[in-house]
C-alpha cells in the first residue's frame, strides 16, 4: 500500500505523541516507552493500523508498537487513533523499513511478531524483499524471545507457499497452519480481521494463516 | 489405481516369495524376513513399484517393503520384479490395507515411511480415507523409530494443503518443504521419480513435497 504523498504528513508524524521518533534510541529499553514492562508485541507493515488498534483497546496488558515504512499511510492510522474517544495508552508507532529492526529492538524484546497481507513482492528478482524470505526470519528471531512466535496472515497463495518453504529452511517450527482461517474453527478463534483480510474474505478468496516459532 | 480383477491375480500373489502372508506373524522381528538388521522402509500406497523397486536396487543396504491393498496393482509390480535378472533380496510386499499397518510393525520397526502421489479422496465425508489425516499420522507414530520421519509426494494441490495443515495438527515437525520439487535444488537431489510422477511432471504439474518428524 503507497498513498499519494500527502503534504505535511511528516509533520504530523513528527509531531504526535504515539509516534516514536530515533527510534533506535530505545533499543533494549522498550518498556521505557511505555512505563511498564508488558510484553511486547509488532505488527510489520501495519498499513491503516486498524487490527492493531483493535488489538491494543482489547488487550490493555500488552504493548502494541505498528511498524510502517510510508509516512503517508502511517498518517491514516494516526487519523484513526485521534478519532477514539481515548487513544489507547498501549500502543505506539514507528515509521521505518523493516529491514533495519535489529537496530531498533534488542534480542529478546519483542514477544509476538504479526505481518498481515505483506507486501508479494511476485517477481523472483525482489524475493527478498517479501517480509517471509529467510533473511527476515533471521531478523525476526534476532529481537523476539526464545518462545516467541510470528503470525503471519495473507490471502495470496504464491506468498503462503513461498513463505512456509522459506520458514522451514529458516529452521522455524510451524505451531499451526491453515489455508482457510475462517473455516478452522480452532485458529479462527478470537481473530481480529485486518482490513485487507475483510476486503479480500469479502471477495471469496480463503485466507491463509501460518504461526511459526524459532526451533531450539 | 485400482485396476481391472484379474482372476488368478491372488494364486500368483499367494506363491510369490516376495510376498510376506499372514503378515502380522512378523510384527517386531522384520528383521527375521530379511535376515538381517537393516532400517526398514515402507512404501504405503506402492502401486506398481517402479519407485520401491530402483530404490531396492540402489540401496542394498536398507530394507524396503512395499504395502499396497489391492491384488490386481501389485500383481503387476511382482511381474516388474520377475523382468529383472536378479530380484532384490532387501524388498518384500504385502497386500493390506494401510490402516492395519500398527497390528503388522512394532513400535520403532520401520525407520521411515514413502507416501507417494496417495489417493486424494476429494470428498469431505472421506477425508478420515487420506493417509495423510490426523488419525494416519498417530499410526505412522506408532510404528516409526524416533527420529523417523515420512517423506510425502503428490502434484495434488488440494491434497498437500490438507496433509500440511493435518501434519501440523497431529503434532509432527515438518522438516522440509517444497512446492516446486523438481526445481529445488536441495530437495530434489537423488529424488526418484515414481510412476504418478513421471506421469504428473510431464504433464507440467508441479510436485510437492513434505518430510515430517514426530516432535519429541
Ligand atoms: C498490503 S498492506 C497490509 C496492511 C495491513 N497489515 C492489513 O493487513 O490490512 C502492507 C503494508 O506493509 C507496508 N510494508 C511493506 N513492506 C514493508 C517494510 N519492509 N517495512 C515496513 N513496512 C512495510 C506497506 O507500506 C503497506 O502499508
Ligand atoms: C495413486 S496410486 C500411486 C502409486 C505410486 N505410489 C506412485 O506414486 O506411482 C495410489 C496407490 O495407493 C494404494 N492405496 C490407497 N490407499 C491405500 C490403503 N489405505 N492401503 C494400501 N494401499 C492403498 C492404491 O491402491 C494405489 O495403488
Amino acid at each position: 500500500m503507497r498513498l499519494r504523498n500527502i503534504p505535511g504528513a511528516r509533520d504530523v508524524i513528527a509531531g504526535h505523541e504515539a509516534v516514536i521518533k530515533e527510534e533506535k534510541q530505545w533499543k533494549g529499553r522498550w518498556d521505557q516507552v511505555f512505563e511498564n514492562d508488558h510484553p511486547i508485541r509488532l505488527e510489520i507493515g501495519m498499513g491503516k493500523g486498524q487490527f492493531l488498534m483493535q488489538m491494543a483497546l482489547q488487550n490493555p496488558d500488552i504493548n502494541y508498537i505498528g511498524i510502517e515504512r510510508y509516512s503517508s499511510v502511517l498518517l491514516r492510522a494516526l487519523e484513526r487513533m485521534n478519532a477514539l474517544e481515548e487513544a489507547p495508552s498501549n500502543l505506539r508507532f514507528v515509521c521505518m523499513d523493516a529491514s533495519g529492526i535489529g537496530e531498533v529492538f534488542e534480542k529478546g524484546e519483542a514477544d509476538r511478531i504479526y505481518l498481515n497481507f505483506s507486501d508479494p513482492w511476485p517477481k523472483a528478482r525482489h524475493a527478498k524483499r517479501r517480509l517471509t524470505s529467510t533473511a527476515y526470519w533471521e531478523r525476526y528471531d534476532g529481537i523476539l524471545k526464545e518462545d516467541g512466535t510470528v503470525e503471519f496472515k495473507t490471502d495470496n497463495r504464491e506468498l503462503f507457499d513461498f513463505s512456509l518453504e522459506q520458514v522451514v529452511e529458516a529452521g522455524w517450527e510451524v505451531k499451526a497452519c491453515t489455508f482457510d482461517l475462517h473455516n478452522d474453527e480452532k485458529m479462527n478463534q478470537n481473530n481480529i480481521m485486518t482490513e485487507y483480510e475483510e476486503k479480500f474474505s469479502s471477495k471469496g478468496n480463503p485466507i491463509c494463516k501460518l504461526i511459526a516459532e524459532r526451533k531450539r
